[in-house]
């Protein structure tokens, strides 16, 4: 129910007990205006700036229908500027409208929504350093989400001067114009311009917006649980991932077939639990500056996977699976390049060429997705030299660089820049559907935007430093995921170990083994050698590590009844595998803003060990019976210092789970 | 003559042969708005942000009056919006006079200034790595200049990491808003807020200012030199020098009258000629993280110094002056900061107490130079204090730290930030005038805006890095000093070998010694020991550097008559000393670029070697016939690689000057 008071020529609108929007002549909830942006990309991290020509606060309103379950309001300024905004209630959702009837076409929005001061902000996509962003502005746009990300750091500087790629705290490869509030309502803007969401003011949130969108989405509901539920309702949620998914880890290897198959093999005779081989290089490779990388020209290649169909297949036999690598490019030198050029599949330039964009070193063309054949094209690839060769899978990698002065099939680059995950993210899905693998076969992607939840199997963080940093290593995945929870996408996992080893950071053999006992609290157990393999520390570098990860396997596979209900209740419901422990104990204040730890699940918190030399860990624990994994020792509300030696990452399951016997279980491995 | 042609709805006013505005309802001139600004201050470094929450172009426009002297325009837009601008000839100059008649009190005002394809743009006040401002934004605010000044050096990094010290490239201690083109004309806005002037756009530039200006002024005259004139007739210019100041170096030591007279015997043993010990610690000091620091109680310190007026006594008889220290501020410790607190002298902070503020280590209270009485008080001690004990002058530090939220005792703080420095240098060149001293005392800023041209006696570069850095080492004191030439300021130099050694740089042999060579063709040759004098190669270093030194003395000493005249050519003209020679070969396009030469008065070109172990140095001379210094050997116009070994500073005469005798001279010594 809308309701709607006037006061003083001012004017407040609630839904429910929500509290929407204050306006006054000196506090107009809505400004319009015109500008221009300009954004400068560097290898896919951006440069924004704005050259704003006009902002007008509407500060007169009209209310042209005010019923229960509508609302109209003329918001303007003099007679030039108008914004009609029609609230319509359906259930527990609120739905704004805006129409711009100003007599110059506007392309500037600024939306102020009412703010309580003890409110906590969640979402707004992936975010790596921050969890709660209550008193940040976030820019929404996707890009790379850089190397470092602390203009404090030595790294960031060094990745700045390099290339501009050192990013900043809110770069991510997946924003969402989504927020969720511990006022317990969630807001969603349907459009995809760049914005930025203002939560540093104490009375209101300012969405700005480059460009009218044409719906704003409000959704209430009596807990967070529910309202995640609502909110994943509207947006999509994600399918449960096969059942092969769990019995092991997808063990990231490269080199080709005599190389890899040696590496199961010693693996394997570690007791290392394998159910999938992940080969990024199963369509080639080459060297470059950045390190070994791939082809971009997706069918599997001969010389180094020689008749792979066959070795899938031999694979399949042993209970392995074989997961591949794509993106949405087309290296130059490549067949696919070639023919998607000819067919006038590619996104152009403003010549009306193919628009050549350089990733890390070298120049790839883009896959139009905005071009119903070109997708078509491009998901017979996948169908044909991908799922018709076998793999189980695949890495569905990039869509972050669509250039905005691009001229696409349909529609306006700048515009579309953020939709091109999501675009990506729909041709690899009904590529699966359609042949028909849903449930066998399962990609997992980095970037995204509002449609990826919809549309992706599952995502994984990224490219982190193979450090411990706050804002680029270890730790930042776990914010990573739980905004990714709150932002209705709730499978999510990341490289173990991590993938960046630029400027002399090499990953230890202490991150590799503590990032591996994090992952066997995920989802996903999945490793990547980075970027330059050399210089990190692998599974198998040491028998240690060797007997440690095959132990972690081991841990992970046997929590599969476990995980698999939790994927369940995310197909189901929303709620996210790793999530934010404040969605089941509301009332704790103090889990608003921790960050570093989770529930798995309902039952199990995970809080992982994201400093080097620790052997005790402290962890907060909300009110309830916590069960130490490792030592049975109990444990009530309250902050802890607990035991956390290497291979044993702290980990409590709550005393009444029902999987109470599985976990007692868990201490023999 | 203003005239006014109107076509298309559209609107173009020209003065003279110059198009000012060009105005259309898609193209408007002026935008008028409002919003907010805060300054976050860390030791003089500003991060400045913007809430706008309104920006209206004033699209319409109704002309009220049309004459040829006198032009009267609203702009307006719908009923709200309003400004009237007045348009008034007098001569070769137009003012711009704006009056806000919308109906809220708006505080932004966007000006579009008509632009021409192939102008340059100089001024702005004292800018270290531009000298060219198109293609630039400047943002205008008095501030510590930053150490290192480039975002992409590690020392920049360092600077902004330990206490967001870095500077950018427009960090400046005197940014002035003005601006002198090319196309013949000069702009400057009678306004102390924030602002933005915008180059960028190849048809107009926009300045942006953070307050309604009462007044813009705009010169034009035939030629770069007699514009030159009349800006600086406008904005008041610096008087001529005392007679000794040509003398020979003004010494920078420290340490006390022992070690200070020692040094100076030596110096003279080698030959060194010395004009003036100028001694900052003569009011004592303090050792701190950042290195040995002043007092800051501006008075003789009676330990280090003892009967300090008998000293400088004894030193004037031997044709010695001394020079002191003194800035705007108050230590806490200091008998000075009890009495202006008890009188309530110092700037407050709005719970009503002395507001104080940290420079590099301690803190500080600030005289409130908006208060007759407190300008009254610091004037009488500089009176009785320093003028009274002998000095001959002093430096006249900072003032650049006014923080935004302080309570004055008249007027606004965040629109009187960048007038401190002007009141200061007031205060300072009032208490010379009333002492009788003008003439005979000079004391020399480093901070600066509007005003400054007509109080201050001379400028000082500020505190350079003591390296070879194109933004903050050496190379910067030269776009710094003909940026300022062109905003009106015609004397200025820099501290010899830099000031700045922090984050292991240290100052070297060759430095220095390339800094003294640039120094002797400078107004004033001054030498600082640096804020880590340790880590600093000095005059007496060893003895080549003090031969080295000794005879750069005796040249700069040769120059006086020559320098003389171009001080004098300066004070009525205001022609500066050092100048762009662009000023003089108009037709010359080549050099509206360059910015690492220049001329000396109206004879000498001179291009420092501004880069390590150079034994030869590329330049370029304008249509003239130049003789070499040091060889005699004769160029013509283009480019030339001369020799320029250590002791050989590439000079050149022009062969028609008066002073060729005088310049023949110097390559004896």
């Amino acid at each position: 129910m809308i309701s709607l008071k006037t006061a003083n020529s001012g004017l407040c609108l609630t839904f429910g007990k929500l509290t929407v929007l204050q306006h006054g002549i000196n506090n107009p909830c809505l400004s319009i205006g015109r500008g221009q942006g300009t954004y400068s990309m560097d290898r896919g991290n951006f440069t924004i700036e704005e050259n704003l020509s006009e902002k007008i606060p509407l500060t007169e309103y009209e209310i042209l229908e005010q019923k229960e379950e509508r609302v109209i309001i003329r918001f303007s300024n003099q007679k030039l500027w108008a914004v009609i905004v029609e609230f319509i209630a359906k259930g527990n959702f609120l739905e704004v409208m805006f129409t711009d009837e100003s007599s110059t076409k506007q392309n500037r929005l600024w939306i102020r929504m009412t703010a309580a001061h003890d409110e906590y902000i969640y979402g707004c996509g992936e975010q790596f350093s921050e969890l709660n962003l209550r008193g940040k502005k976030v820019p929404l746009w996707v890009s790379e989400q850089g190397t470092g990300r602390n203009k404090k750091t030595y790294t960031t500087f060094q990745a700045d001067t390099a290339g501009k790629g050192g990013g900043d705290w809110y770069t991510t490869y997946f924003p969402q114009p989504t927020f969720v509030s511990t006022a317990r309502y969630f807001c969603h803007v349907e459009d995809s311009h760049y914005m930025e969401f203002d939560f540093r003011n104490p009375s209101y949130h300012e969405l700005a917006i480059w460009g009218i969108p044409p719906k704003l989405v409000i959704g209430t509901a009596p807990t967070m649980l529910a309202l995640l539920e609502q909110l994943t309702g509207y947006l999509g949620r994600q399918p449960e991932l096969p059942d092969w998914a769990y019995d092991g880890v997808w063990l990231g290897l490269q080199g080709g077939t005599e190389i890899v198959l040696a590496k199961l093999k010693k693996a394997q005779e570690y007791g290392l639990k394998v159910t999938a081989l992940w080969c990024q290089d199963w369509q080639g490779k080459r060297i470059t500056s950045f390190g070994k990388q791939l082809m971009w020209n997706w069918q599997y290649d001969q010389n180094m996977y020689p008749d792979l169909p066959e070795t899938i297949r031999r694979l399949n036999e042993k209970g392995v699976r074989f997961l591949g690598y794509i993106n949405p490019y087309l290296a130059v030198e490549g067949h696919l390049f070639k023919e998607a050029s000819e067919k006038g599949y590619l996104v152009k330039n403003k010549a009306g060429d193919d628009y050549l964009v350089v990733s890390t070193t070298f120049p790839f063309g883009t896959v139009d997705l905005t071009n119903p054949e070109a997708v078509e094209w491009i998901k017979n690839v996948i169908k044909q030299n991908m799922i018709g060769i076998g793999l189980s899978g695949w890495m569905a990698d990039f869509a972050e660089y669509l250039p905005t002065d691009a001229v696409l099939f349909a529609g306006d680059a700048e515009e579309l820049h953020n939709r091109w995950p999501a675009l990506w993210a729909k041709a690899n899905r009904e590529a699966v559907e359609e042949a028909g693998k849903l449930g066998e076969v399962a990609f997992f992607t980095r970037s995204g935007y509002s449609g990826t939840s919809r549309y992706s199997t599952m995502m994984w963080a990224g490219d982190q430093m193979v450090d411990w940093s706050l804002d680029d290593g270890l730790p930042s995945v776990i914010p990573a995921a739980l905004s990714l929870g709150y932002s209705g996408f709730g499978i999510s996992h990341s490289d173990i170990g991590g993938y960046t080893s630029l400027f002399g950071v090499k990953r230890t053999k202490e991150l590799f083994m503590r990032w591996a006992e994090h992952a066997a609290f995920t989802p996903i157990m999945r490793t990547h050698e980075g970027n330059r393999p050399d210089d990190c520390w692998q599974f198998d570098s040491d028998e240690e590590t060797l007997l440690h990860f095959a132990r972690m396997s081991k841990i992970y596979t046997k929590l599969k009844p476990y995980l698999k209900e939790a994927v369940k209740e995310n197909a189901l419901r929303g709620i996210p595998v790793m999530r934010h422990p404040y969605l089941h104990y509301e009332d704790d204040k103090e889990l608003s803003t921790l960050k570093y730890q989770y529930l798995l699940g309902r039952d199990l918190l995970v809080a992982p060990v994201i400093e080097e030399n620790k052997e005790s860990w402290r962890v907060y624990l909300p009110q309830d019976t916590w069960v130490h994994l490792w030592t049975g020792q109990e444990y009530g509300k309250g902050y802890w210092e607990v035991p956390a030696a290497l291979g044993f990452i702290p980990v409590f399951y709550r005393k009444s789970s029902p999987y109470r016997g599985l976990f007692e279980e868990i201490k023999e491995i």
